[in-house]
C-alpha cells in the first residue's frame, strides 16, 4: 500500500482555532482512489519542532509526505526552513521559483512591485527542490525528494493548497497507487449494544480479513447505542472489490436474528473508469 | 512549558470522514489556560502504528500523552493494546475497570447483563494503569505513567472524551501548568499585502520576543490580501501578560501608515480569578 503522511504546521491548528480541514480534505481525496493517509501530524511554527517532526515521517520512510502551511512571508512561516535543517539542505533562491512570485505579483496586476526580502523569502527553496506553480496565491508549492519519500510542501490557505494537490500532488500519487476499486456501505444499526455488535465484527473480519469494518456508535438512546456501522471493501480486482455486498447482507442478517435493527444502507463505490 | 501531546487514533480520521474535532476542542481548552497542545498525530486503528507513534511520543518527553479514542469492545479498538506494548506492559483485567464497566449497566438499566469477551475487554488496562471514571459511557478512561509522562486514554466519543478531559485530565494539566494570565487581540487588517506586513512583525517580535504574533490571509480582494492578525501574550505576571495591548497599538499604527486600514479589533483576556 502506498503510504502517504500529512504534516500540518501552524499554531492555529493547536490552540483551538483552526480545525485541521486541510488533512481532513486530503483524506477525503485519498480514500476516494482507494488509499489513506497513514498518519497526519500537527505541529507549531517552531523550527525545531518542524524541522523534528520532517526527520521523524522521514524515518518511517512514505511513499510521499506532504507539509502544509508556513509558506508565506512572514516571519511565523518557517516550514522551508525547518524542511531544509531535516534534509541538511541550505536554503537558496530558486530562479524558477523567483519567476512564479514575480509573475504572481504581474497578474494581479502590480508588475514592477519591489522584491523586498519577505516577498524573495517565498522564492528560497531547500537546495535541490524545485517549485510546483501556485495558481491562486504567491508563495509556490515546493517538491522535493529524500531516498523513496517524494516532499511536497503546500500552502496553508485552503484554495491554493487544493488547487496545488489537485494539479500536482494528487496526480504522482495516483500513478503510484495505481488503479484500485472499492465499494463502501454504511448502515445504521439500533437496538443493539456496540459490544454485542463486536462478536459478530470479529467473525466477519474472520471470514474476510482484508476487509474494513467499523462501528461508530452515535448515542444512546434508552440505554441502548445507536450505531453508524462502515463496511469497506477495496481490491485491484472489480470483483473482489464488491466483497462488501456479501458481508453486509451476512451482518445485517447476524444484527437483526439478535434483535437490532438495521436503518438506511447507502451504499457508494469507486467510478469504473 | 509543559508539554502536552494528543495522539488521535481511528480510520475516519484519516479518511475524511471524520474531522479531528476532539483535538480542536482540547487545544482550545489548553490555550484558555495559556498553555498549548505541543503536538497532534493521527494513526490508523493499527496495533503497530499505535504502538510506534506512542513510543515516538514518549520519546519526546511530553509532561502529558493524552490518547483519543479505541477503547470500545469491537476488534478495531486496540489503543489499551498499543499502549501495552509500547510499554512492555500486558493486558490484565482491571477489577476497579471492570466494576465501572458492570455500574454502566446498572445506570442504563441493564443490571446482570452478560459480561462478554468483548464487554470484558473494555476493562483490560496496561499492567500498573488504573481507570477513570467515565460519566456518560461504559469504556473508562485509562491513567497511566512512564518516566516523567502522564498518558491518559480517553473514549473517542465527543461526549465521553470532554466530559473525563474536563473532569479529570483538564485538572492534572492545570495543577502543573499553574496560573498564567494572557492577553489575545484579533484585528482585520486590509489594503495591504502579507508580504508588507512582514517586516513589521518582524520588527514588533524582536521587540518583544516572547510573543506571539501571526497573520492568516483570508482571501484577495482586487490583488490585495485581507488579513486578520492575532497578538497574543501569555505571562505569569499578570501586568506583563497586557504586553499584547501596546503591541496591537505599534502594529496598528505602523500598518495605518503604510496604507493599510485596521478594523474590527476584538480583545480576550484570561479571567483573573
Amino acid at each position: 500500500m502506498v503510504k502517504v503522511e500529512v504534516l500540518a504546521i501552524g499554531k492555529e491548528l493547536l490552540i483551538g482555532k483552526t480545525l485541521n480541514s486541510n488533512a481532513y480534505w486530503i483524506g477525503g481525496r485519498l480514500a476516494r482512489m482507494g488509499s489513506m493517509i497513514r498518519r497526519v501530524s500537527t505541529v507549531d511554527d517552531d523550527l525545531e519542532e518542524i524541522s523534528l517532526a520532517v526527520t521523524e515521517a522521514l524515518q518511517r520512510k512514505p511513499d510521499f509526505l506532504i507539509t502544509i502551511g508556513g509558506l508565506g512571508p512572514t516571519p511565523d512561516d518557517m516550514t522551508l526552513k525547518g524542511l531544509g535543517r531535516a534534509l541538511g539542505a541550505k536554503l537558496t533562491t530558486s530562479k524558477e521559483a523567483l519567476n512564479m512570485v514575480k509573475e504572481h505579483y504581474v497578474q494581479i496586476g502590480r508588475r514592477g512591485i519591489e522584491l523586498t526580502p519577505a516577498r524573495r523569502k517565498m522564492a528560497q527553496l531547500p537546495k535541490g527542490a524545485t517549485p510546483v506553480h501556485n495558481p491562486l496565491g504567491t508563495a509556490p508549492g515546493v517538491r522535493t525528494t529524500r531516498g523513496r519519500t517524494v516532499i511536497y510542501s503546500l500552502p496553508g490557505v485552503p484554495r491554493e493548497m487544493r488547487a496545488i494537490f489537485v494539479n500536482s500532488v494528487e496526480k504522482a500519487i495516483r500513478r503510484k497507487v495505481g488503479k484500485l476499486f472499492w465499494m463502501k456501505i454504511v448502515m445504521d444499526v439500533e437496538d443493539i449494544f456496540e459490544s454485542t455488535l463486536a462478536p459478530m465484527i470479529k467473525q466477519a473480519l474472520k471470514e474476510n480479513p482484508a476487509a474494513y469494518i467499523k462501528s461508530h456508535p452515535k448515542g444512546v438512546e434508552k440505554g441502548v447505542s445507536k450505531i453508524e456501522l462502515d463496511i469497506m471493501t477495496v481490491s485491484a480486482e472489480k470483483t473482489r472489490a464488491g466483497a462488501a455486498s456479501e458481508l453486509a447482507r451476512l451482518l445485517r442478517s447476524r444484527i437483526t436474528r439478535d434483535g437490532g435493527v438495521v436503518r438506511n444502507e447507502r451504499t457508494t463505490s469507486s467510478k469504473s473508469d
